[in-house]
């Protein structure tokens, strides 16, 4: 269901794009997938396999003799064709029927979620064209991947909001383990335990989801968590989410654990928190369909500067969606790795993380992350934004 | 530890080809892995990265400033440089200082295993190397891939072997719920949860790890279990794997249902098992450093068709490692689809599948996958090969 209402989105952005003709090429996807096949097949491929989408929304898959069963049953595809000695003949009988003007393929130099056509492919497929005179028709899809990836359907909103909520709960439940003494894999642990018990899967790679960082002078973003234990007076931190149908959440929250007598936060922690906040705000207040990603980095940005903080060295937020880190624009800086992403104008069903962080001295790092999706108004959220921070006391 | 192994492996293996450098270039790897990266990281990496090895031995990386510290941490590399804006400077100033005669870049035509780079990578290195007049010194580093997952090491085997001894168990107690009645999906859920149970991964996608099939007409391989029951009179078979520190087994077992009275195996059956058992002992006869995988193809498809029987419409073996469809060299026939992959020749070192497989009228599909390792002296077994047909009893 979900495959037919994808490829039928995909025909409309064909023709939206002007381009003749989509094709994914792939083959043993479980050694080299391509981070679109969720979207066309219903597993795993072994033999090569083209699917081909037409601005007039017939789809045609050419794969494998024992794949041919499984795609059939999607019922998204008009023909299926198969093979057994060589993909050759029925890829070219169908290009050659089709004759479009352009044919996008699955590369990008400034996408990794559109680069999904590996090189040895991309140079088989240009053979394979050039016998019929088409391979200078070979353009990127670029503009189709992003657009079929970034324009989330109800359906993959619920599951979304879905996966935030038992994001949020797991973050509910931790604060009773964020305790003088308790270690960060050992706070990791029971978030772990709570994700398997639900039945769900990590949003990333289980070393570093989540990852948790207590106090001053922790290792940096990206590492899996430490034999650090938690100590009265620090910022705890940690990056979490799970996946729901294959839909990814991604949140960040940070707690202060109370030092013997404490009843309020320190004034630096406090004001580290409300910059912080102010900074989201500030960035999500510059969202709506044609602003630039850059716009609203440069908002949190500034936000931070202006009250003596030191700029976070990545990108203020990502897209999300079967993969934590997806589609193309991005609410980044205009720095050289980032490529075109943050000038992509925003578009409506896009959904972003904001992701500000910064140092307070001797305490830690203050570190959130919320969702927002954007939205024909402007932007709304889609996590329950942290607007306060929970001062942890404990018993002695 | 294994990285390390691998990295000095590597370095041999250029030595012995004549070639500068290798780089493996990767972005984003939890969205587009490069399957060669377990070999070179030790975990996902987010940003541009460039894995540098020379046949001198030294190892160079490249990578996003978050992911510096667990790279260092390999002990692999004799120099880890990182980057927050750019990967461009850092890069084009090692490339400058090794000036290597050829860059050998994870791309094939031939062989996905080797071909791990997207065709947006290859631009991106393309343009760089461009920068210093070295884009033409790129080469395919489809040798330095294969030989790198193709010779397996001590460690890599004892892996394998373990792998191998768990599926073997699982064959041998699933045994007990092959009776009149059972589906094929109630058979599979029995083996995944042996899995489970002792804490192991499946060697492929979970929808067909394992499948089963049970009596005439039932679908092809790849395809999920289903509904269907067993029945006195049929043939069951079974295609599984398991997965130990990251090392595959890949096996097939069939078992024969006895009709009420039956003491022993039909005619056909026994006949069939047999020739099957004929042609995967001579495709095991033609193994030996330096033959051909098409020469142990065509004698096992010789066995089948001298005896009456119809061609396998696959190739007769594939290797297995970190994936259950590993390294480039195949013991299959001639066709348009395996490139040359049935003509490299074999190295000892190489682990093999060797699954034939026949239709028996009436009753079903015999189907054995054996897994054995190339010597120098030849090939031994690596799983303990299936001689008997069991004839499985049931109380009425």
């Amino acid at each position: 269901m979900m495959i037919k209402e994808k490829i039928q989105q995909a025909a409309q952005i064909l023709a939206e794009c002007g381009l003749g003709c989509w094709i994914t090429f792939t083959r043993e996807t479980e050694i080299n997938g391509d981070p679109i096949l969720p979207f066309l097949a219903p597993g795993p491929l072994t033999w090569h396999s083209a699917f081909i989408v037409t601005p007039d929304g017939r789809a045609r898959a050419i794969v494998g003799r024992y794949d041919r069963a499984a795609v059939e049953e999607t019922g998204a595809y008009d023909e299926v064709h198969d093979f057994v000695a060589s993909f050759r003949e029925p890829f070219l009988a169908c290009l050659r029927a089709l004759d479009p003007a352009s044919i996008a393929v699955n590369y990008s130099e400034g996408s990794e979620i559109c680069d999904g056509l590996t090189h040895g492919m991309f140079l088989t497929l240009q053979g394979l064209l050039g016998e019929l005179g088409m391979a200078d028709r070979l353009v990127s899809a670029e503009p189709v991947v992003s657009a079929l990836r970034e324009r989330k359907s109800a359906g993959e909103l619920a599951s979304m909001r879905e996966a935030i909520r038992h994001a949020q709960e797991i973050f509910h439940l931790v604060q009773a383990q964020i305790v003088p003494g308790r270690t960060e894999r050992e706070i990791a642990a029971f978030m772990q335990s709570e994700v398997r018990r639900r039945g769900l899967t990590f949003a990333w790679h289980p070393d570093t989801c989540p990852s948790v960082f207590t106090g001053p002078d922790t290792a940096e973003a990206h590492y899996s968590p430490t034999a650090r234990a938690v100590e009265p007076g620090h910022l705890v931190t940690m990056d979490f989410g799970v996946r729901v149908d294959g839909y990814c959440s991604d949140l960040q929250r940070t707690f202060y654990v109370a030092r013997p007598g404490e009843t309020s936060l320190p004034e630096a922690v406090r004001r580290g928190f409300d910059t912080l906040r102010r900074a989201i705000e500030a960035a999500k207040a510059v969202l709506r369909p044609g602003a630039q990603g850059v716009e609203a980095d440069a908002a949190a940005r500034r936000t931070l500067l202006a009250a003596g903080y030191e700029e976070y060295p990545f990108g203020l937020g990502h897209q999300v969606g079967r993969f934590a880190h997806d589609g193309t624009a991005l609410l980044g800086p205009a720095w050289a790795k980032y490529a075109g992403k943050p000038f992509r104008p925003l578009e409506a069903g896009m959904v972003f993380t904001i992701e500000p962080r910064l140092s307070v001295p001797g305490h830690g790092i203050v570190s959130i992350e919320e969702m927002v999706l954007v939205t024909a108004a402007g932007a709304e959220w889609l996590s329950d934004p942290q607007v306060e921070l929970p001062l942890l006391e404990w018993a002695d």
